[in-house]
């Protein structure tokens, strides 16, 4: 089993710029717990990061070729492109949605995502722990561990 | 150091009804996985059920002579209740908002949450599974393993 | 066969105060009436009232128990609540929306209920006779004389 | 006393197309249904059906030179008819709006009636059985059986 | 030269109901009034009233091979009726919509017209006189005593 | 009797700029027109200017110690004047409201009148016609020749 | 194998009036260039117009008695009638709705249609050459040809 | 004459996954059965697909250095991209916009397209042959067989 | 004369927490402030917190028994309840509406507020002064000292 | 200390007109009542009303040159006059703000007010009572008597 | 050549008060800086102030008189004021409006600009020396240095 | 000091295609123009193109390594790019937005700029010359000649 994590635009910059904003955690530091985590559960993972949305679009058509599941932070595109939902949907992967900060305390706009709709879950606030929390619950899923029918309707 | 699991409205229902809509397991099953969780951090726990607004506002309002943080699950609250977010902003608790359904899903209206800009993240979308993982986000979080300063942006 | 009838918020003023909007009948009045026809059909009654949201919650979460059907005025929640709207939904039981004005009359936000979708069927602007009706169609729904099946698209 | 039944757009179709959908009961049954109940009240009723909006504000800026009361499933025309809205208001004759559906459940649109303001109450949701309630709330209510004092405000 | 006096739904009605609200002049009586000022100005006249939008619609699509323009009180089409807009649009006679009443004093949805973009001008809330207006506007306009390079922006 | 016709800002610019927009009548020469009709009904006319809202609120709470009735093209103001509107419900003055040109084939904001709902009626899109039907309404209205209670519904 | 084509209100003046707008093409010519089609593929076919909204209810009521399928430019209806898309739901026959000018370059209201959710599919923009299209569409998929489960999502 | 056919994102996925909803048919076989229309037409087609926008962008850019129309599906970024619709404007080639599916049918963001208002017409709804019709659209109207004059306005 | 003050949910935590946003004075400081206008005055007084909308709803309901009128910080509950409007509108008691904090440099959300169009005023902005105010204002109108005819319309 | 009361536009017409609605005491009595208040706190008072909306930004602007704090019923400019709103924000006086009337109770467009979210607080529905209370804020506020660190939240 | 520079409401305050945000320079230094460019590209330059939009509209009304064209900072006005784009609109001389700060970073109230639609250009954010570019703007296009005609669409 | 300039989506085709509405000036005379300014100024320039959102996101994520401010035009990015608006902001560079043509007079969705809030200051409107105005500020902002303190409210 492998999973592939997509890192959206901007997020190249995190833990270089403004690290009272991003955090001052790099990215390489991010995917370096995250291979921590697949390895403690045993699975495979990739990191990717693109600023350009068809190049995102590009690997979801691809990702089940070689993924069973995608981790997922669209950064600025979660608020703007129907193609990277319409690329999750295609695919049918199980998908998580991660997102560092807490969306709803800042612009109005970053409270509506057009992929949320799509994918399994969102986690959203917690910084870079977030991912990793990501990452176990798109694992345990997969696993079974988690029965699909257990998850409730609130 | 303790933490305090606020279950809202119908979720006494869980496992009970409609195991295809909320899943099979009952909210003391949930309950009981969390205690799991807790004792292995070494973190005290307690799980309480409401269906009443003014309850859970008065648990919240008392909850910092006692608890060190909070999850919640506010249920239909979640869209209606401005009482609760007030009494969240007001403790000024680290607090944790879970779902067990992917709010996106469901009808427009739940995509609108009072409480989440006062809390520090929202997990929603995994079943039973979402509370764990909110549950370790929280003790995590207070521990100080993660930095409050490496929360980013995105 | 027994029925559960839940007013809510301020029904209990019916008929002691502004009889030129509220009407002369008092609530037991009307719980009188109701009880009349329960029994010219042969089905029992229960007759609650609450200002509580969270007890009409608590009420519909533990119907089931011993009620085939509710009818439910829920007065000013109707247009608040999601948490009645859920109980209602989790339960299942076939239930019927009354309201003794036509909130069409009123003000602009009397006209969107949250409890109008998960109800079988809606019956607003008759005052008290609104209730005989409500019970009439739970009860004849119920027993079956009428085929839901027949139940048109407009 | 005579009532007016007036049946709107594509009602004509009952029964006949769709019976999952409009269920299996013909318009000559319901209207037979009716004429029963209006003879167990000694009343006299008149049904007819139309697809033209113009026909139908014909028939009611016509109808006080003969009925006393109007039972009215504007069917389509619910939602756009300002002209059938402004014949009832014109005419002052007691009217009650009847829906087969529960409108709630369906599109948007379908939650907006320009003819809910004028009528005495509405009735949606219980399929044909709707029409016999719409039709004892009329009669009753004109018979004076029901005094319109007593109609509240909830 | 010749003109075209069209009233709209529920016109039929005027004088004969609610002198209160629609004032004691008969359609009659208005149109009587209409062909004296014609007269005066040397002009023919024809007025007609439907309560079917496609009626309407007939009639100015029609209305170029014998009149040189129209006087429109469209009633409850004004706010619906796109056909009735197109109708005007395309036949390109100079045409006047009257309003008996201050549209603006009523119900928020009266004050939006689908027609008076299509039409040289609009009157409305001056009562029977209001035709009259229309009338010698419209004809002092066609009678080119009134430049229509005059019209101005305000 | 005397009449207070009201011109608001940019109107002092009428005829001599943009011809095609404005017409080529100035402002002196519709005041001219309208005391032509003002002396063939008798009555007296005073025409004023005004750039500003101020001045034109403090002329209508004036207006009372002289005039019986007021004509008002208020221009811009229309859009965005709640103390004229005011002032004109204060004084409670019959009052016509003009519009040179039809408001409703411009910017869509030009719809929306603060004045409308407190005037008698309103006449737009007739160019320096409109001002004279204007005054001949507010005079026969005025005068008793029209029936106010006749005044209709459409 | 049958088609009905309706023409909407307004349609009996194409190529008659306004030719810069509407074309030089009359709706006879329309309709020979229809019936060669239908010829050319062996299929009858018969072309009506009707301004009456009720009208065009009437015949797609009883459209299936005789026709397989339907081509319909709704023209004005299109933004306002559910009556004609409950009708088209109601019958349940393949539907193809044309317009002939861009509606999407004129009046924002014009972008909404009622009719496009329960047609199979629509035409815009592309003049009399539009029906063509629709009919030869509605004829390929109707025999077969092309098969239903191969139209995509996009 | 040449035609350019762009597919826009995820549509490369045709016909490989989910042939409920996307159709069996691959992408090639579109542009198999476009070619062969082409050359029944005697005209040159080239056919690309991409992800990229920008991509997207580029190619319009370039596009009237040889070809003489376009036919596009422009997918999600219908909804989303401006640069797309700016494109089209610039280059002022004949445009043909098309949609596999019935966009009217899905999510309320998917009836907007910012595309639609800068091509020649739509036709959404028809699966693949849907592209067949908006080839041979583009091809008669770019031949003179169509007169554009002939274009009408509903 | 007595009169009734309701604080609303979470005003139990003024003084105690985060008084750089609540105040330093507690609730029970604000309470003997009260108490002593209201003796000055020699007026009863009874102080009530709770934060459940029904037990306020509850309150409110039975205060006519034993008060001449109510203060009411509604707080949360201003913002989100119908229930408490409809209550104070069913007693017709006088009310005013404080606030603490100016609601108008806070969340739009706060802006709103169901409580303000049934109460005779409302006071915000002045922290605990506001209370005085709003006792002071209560007592003196109903003293009639200050004639109701009075108040004015702006 | 000196005070500024500004009154906006109509008010000089108080008590002169409309009696039921403005009540019957004139501006003069409300400024002397106002004088009064003053002298018994040792506070200078200045009362000046205007209908011109510049001449009040003209005063606000310079009223730090003597004033302490500014009593402001900017009547109908709280809805349209950003200009009053900046003054005020800019010369940073304390303000309070004055509504004779509940605006609550009158048109929507005068719930929002420009001017409430740069003042200390707001008062309205009072009648003239209000500008006492809203005088007798200002000074002790300003007096210290209150401490502006005891404003709360709600 | 002269131009004409007006400045809008509280601009007098400029650099007197809260230079934090008004910044350090007086409006008189501003005016010298601007005269400065003038003279340095030999053209005339009248600076004035005004917080009348009245006052405002007559000037611009006038300008065509003296002045080729009008640098225009509107202040307040921008948001709320038709008369000033009326007046702009009418005398058609060319117009830059300029604001001190980025418009955008404030109140959403604030990024809407009567103004702009009807001059030539916009320049917000850059303080003082956005008038300056305004000047230059201005000038260089008025003197032909700058080709209309290469004004592009983006 | 070495400025980066950007050009978006279109802007490559600027002067070949439609001189009326781009102008006849191409890209590289722009840049030739701008190289002109930054030489006089002692700046290093450098100009790119593109059509890609992401290629755009690239080049600021980079920027601050070599460039010490930023012209961009985003072109149609500007209404659709959070990724855009989100790179500015993470790298904190002086920023100023150009845009051609005066997007205030185009479609209503042109209005609307993500980028605005993150930049210093917007020139639209001015044709090439806004690029020339735009370096001139940001060349003057950044050399300290104006003092960012200097940055009014207006």
């Amino acid at each position: 089993m492998e999973v592939l994590v997509i890192h959206g635009p901007n997020l190249q910059l995190l833990g270089m710029r403004e690290p009272d904003v991003y955090g001052r955690e790099k990215l390489d530091a991010i995917n370096a717990r995250l291979k921590a985590v697949a390895e403690a559960y045993g699975v495979g993972l990739e990191c990717r990061q693109s600023n350009h949305e068809g190049e995102i679009v590009d690997w979801i058509g691809r990702s089940p070729e070689r993924f069973s599941g995608i981790v997922i932070n669209p950064a600025a595109y979660t608020h703007t492109s129907v193609a990277i939902r319409d690329a999750l949907a295609a695919v049918r992967l199980p998908a998580v949605e991660v997102h560092l900060s807490n969306v709803h305390k800042r612009e109005p706009f970053r409270a509506h995502s057009y992929v949320a709709p799509v994918v399994w879950g969102t986690i959203s606030g917690f910084g870079p722990l977030g991912y990793e929390l990501a990452l176990i619950a798109l694992i345990r899923l997969l696993k079974g561990k988690e029965n699909a029918k257990d998850e409730g309707a609130n």
